[in-house]
């Protein structure tokens, strides 16, 4: 396989107020949700879906947890909240605390305060609607390359 | 919050495993386990994790499902696979057959054997060693801006 990964789905409950909480409460830009045109039969999962482009042009998807079951082919499992974590970089430490805060309005839930992690970054760490875990990151020792 | 994703971290609970099958299993080029110099204390998580630099600039990382649950303060719940799956675009058919058969030849499972789906694309999943999704897509219809 090349490095590159080109889209990032997350399973969610309820796919309005996914969202709601990425658009209106984060500010992401979106069409909305897409794809409604392809129902659910015996066989394929409903298309339902709705789509943030990135900067770096990734794709983060949200997508029904019943239709990515059924669209892999595996068991719906109970919700866990230690799965995965994406990572957000900002430019300085108040844009953490900003973020949080933001995320907090929107609904979210801060799980980890941001503070100083021993390896040189200051973060905090929030759960979306669906428990999918964001840590909001400023790097204390690099020039942030990647912050904005 | 601006339209970026800068770290996508899985949690693991075999980390010389993971990076098995990332590292040799897909081919995925990575410098191994780095920060084994920061070791848990009653406070802080362990540090040691390994990263793969994408196209883009994305890290894909991973890290130990327990200290994630401890670097998020969060329970570290049953693993569950319906929480995110993360999707490769490539630049035809085969491709996305021979992917998928060499993350089963590295350790990974077929979970939903590649075929066309509504919205246009060809596409199968695999589950990594700890349970998360991939999905390989082939996109017929468009120009696949993003595949390689």
């Amino acid at each position: 396989m090349n490095p590159h990964l080109d889209v990032i789905t997350l399973a969610v409950r309820d796919l309005e107020r996914a969202v709601a909480f990425y658009r209106d409460g984060l500010g992401l830009p979106t069409k909305g949700i897409v794809a409604t045109e392809f129902e659910a039969t015996a066989e394929n999962a409903a298309g339902a879906a709705a789509f943030f482009e990135m900067e770096s042009g990734l794709l983060l998807a949200l997508y029904p947890r019943t239709e990515l079951a059924k669209d892999a082919r595996i068991s719906n499992s109970a919700p866990s909240s230690v799965e995965f974590s994406l990572g957000y970089l900002v430019e300085d430490q108040a844009a953490v605390d900003n973020v949080l805060a933001r995320a907090t309005e929107a609904g979210g839930t801060v799980t980890e305060p941001p503070r100083d992690r021993p390896w040189g970054i200051y973060s905090g760490y929030f759960r979306d609607p669906d428990g999918h875990l964001w840590e909001i990151i400023w790097n204390r020792k690099a020039a942030t390359p990647n912050a904005r």
